[in-house]
């Protein structure tokens, strides 16, 4: 099997590398940003338009997917790419963060977890092994792993057993992954969470229990879950240091324009967040200068693009003072041109940074972008 | 100037004809079917799908224009087609029938009507002068006379007074028409309102009262407002006898498929309806079998397409199953797809009239349509 990551240039001054992820449905240059699409659908995006983008990769959801449309449709559609025409790479989260985040019922076992569906309250039971079964079916070139994410304020015991509970169930993950085959031919990847809060100790047995298992990409979870931004990037800098140079790093759930220059620096090759698409439905928009709303009174009669800077293909054709009148009257099509910026900008700024890597001038630009990007955040 | 109107063939043996519209955004193929952008965007749809259906023709509103984003920024902007950037031709309704349709306060007097806006309260007074000079400055390539249409169900006195208002208001409306300019250097036509409910003689009456004014098109107001089908179809062969032949006919805001097909027939050249945009977001989509609701449990694992007969852009590549799971999940891709496929539906059949009538055809044809999509409708 061909290698799935290769690394083509590693800077100097911090732990930023370039790179590109080999799947069987193209090649993804890192350090990327994955476009979320949970239902199986970018919000108010066609796969046309995340191809435009570009991207070559987007995120979806297991547990979502698993409740709607369900396994039995996804398993006649040929799988989540033929269901949803999408020719790029998909990563599926397990949906366990989801899961632990219901208000409603769920118990969670040595086995697995219980719950209750946040649609029709019916029960249904998750273990590592039909996580992985079901993303079989979907057949997401990268499956994650069912980890146990307990909330930013928990308390030390709690982050123990979660590690304790996530090392156990993705050894078994692994060990069904192993014993199982792809159903559509092509390879897929199963991706262990670390996870041990911004506790270093509890970070560096969760990540020498998961790197144990030898699986060709880890992820980083537990996260942007509350703690403040200095841990998170502390935490983030252990992670370097504790998982494998030469396999990708997957940073769950991050984060902000600004978070994604920060974490890039500490070695992490890949992001998502629903932030762009969740926000842009609000009509905060990302530019270079930082947030703007294009709901505010100023930008009635401002004709001018929505960023000079990220011309995405709508914003190339329709002005700021459009746009608000858009959101004024809640047109449709004003969430698509804000959510179209938004990703674009996300993505022009994981190309721009793999180019300022490349160019060994990643210290240097990322300190100029911050503070242009902080001023006005 | 250059001729409004060319007519290409007429039918044997209905009123149907084909033509051309010829105005400076460009020539429309008639009978056309323009859709709705009340707001000055098409629901959900991007001028450049718009383009793409094709269409070089679609509708906007004078009064919610008006209201939002009001007259000073679409001045600003130079013109509608600019501010939403679009290269083809606008037709604006004057939004009398939206003032008049309003629940809250709203006063006709001879000079014209005072309302309250249904957004913040503020009072306003349209005059047949002003609607005018509003639509000026949106710069509508077919503005509307403002006209006074009763509901479906008024008695007798109250059609003929509003007949009578609406011949006053036109002759006031022509004359200001003629003493202004366009102000973005393009030719504007302002197409009176034909009303008169379902009374032949009323319908006479107003066609003659408003022939008089030599206007370049005529538009069939009044109705498609609850009366029975029989006699909106009876009206409208009255008026293609009442109304210059060499002069386009507007029938304002019909209808179903079956209606375009049995209006053409009677001699109608253009049309707008909200129903495929507004149906779209309910999950009502037109087919040549009649309607379906992709909402129905049936189409959860029907991978075939919306329409083999009427493949537009988006249908090409999403199948109904998928759409139908959009549907169940709220994601706004799904409106985008259904509206685009019944937008879709509308653009092809009236391209298919255009076609039989030129092939002579056009009345076996209407009949075997007629029959397929009524059957299951």
């Amino acid at each position: 099997m061909s290698q799935l990551f290769t690394i083509n240039h590693s800077d100097k001054n911090t732990s930023a590398r370039t790179g590109v992820l080999h799947t069987d449905h193209g090649d993804i240059p890192t350090p990327c940003f994955m476009p979320v699409g949970t239902h199986g659908a970018v919000k108010t995006q066609s796969s046309k338009e995340i191809v435009e983008l570009p991207s070559s990769i987007l995120l979806s959801n297991t547990y979502h997917l698993y409740l709607r449309p369900g396994t039995e449709v996804i398993k006649k559609a040929g799988g989540l790419h033929s269901f949803m025409n999408w020719q790029g790479s998909i990563l599926t989260d397990s949906g366990g963060f989801q899961i632990f985040s219901l208000e409603g019922y769920r118990k969670i076992t040595e086995d697995g977890v219980t719950f209750r569906s946040h649609l029709d309250g019916s029960e249904h039971h998750f273990t590592p092994e039909k996580i992985v079964d079901i993303q079989r079916i979907i057949g997401s070139d990268f499956m994650m792993m069912l980890d146990l994410c307990p909330p930013g304020d928990a308390d030390h015991e709690t982050w123990i057993d979660a590690l304790n509970t996530t090392t156990k169930w993705a050894k078994r993950g692994m060990k069904h992954f192993r014993e199982t085959e792809p159903i559509y031919g092509y390879r897929q990847v199963l991706i262990p969470v670390v996870q041990g809060g911004t506790d270093k100790k509890l970070r560096k047995k969760s990540a020498e229990e998961l790197c144990e298992l030898e699986a060709d990409a880890y992820a980083i979870g537990g996260l942007a879950v509350g703690e403040p931004k200095s841990e998170m990037l502390e935490t983030v800098e252990w992670m370097d240091e504790f998982l494998p140079e030469d396999k990708p790093r997957y940073l769950m759930g991050v984060g902000t324009p600004a978070d994604l220059v920060e974490n890039v620096s500490r070695g992490v090759d890949m992001f998502d967040c629903v932030m762009p698409t969740r926000n842009a439905r609000n009509g905060q928009l990302f530019t270079i200068d930082g947030k703007i709303n294009i709901r505010n009174a100023k930008f009635k009669t401002d004709f001018s693009p929505i960023d000079e800077n990220a011309i995405s293909p709508m914003s190339k054709i329709y002005t700021k003072a459009y746009l608000h009148h858009l959101f004024k009257t809640e047109e449709i099509l004003g969430y698509r041109i804000a959510t179209q910026h938004n990703l674009y900008f996300y993505i022009l700024l994981m190309k721009t940074m793999r180019e300022e890597i490349q160019k060994e001038t990643f210290g240097s630009w990322s300190n100029i972008f911050l503070t242009r990007y902080n001023q006005r955040s």
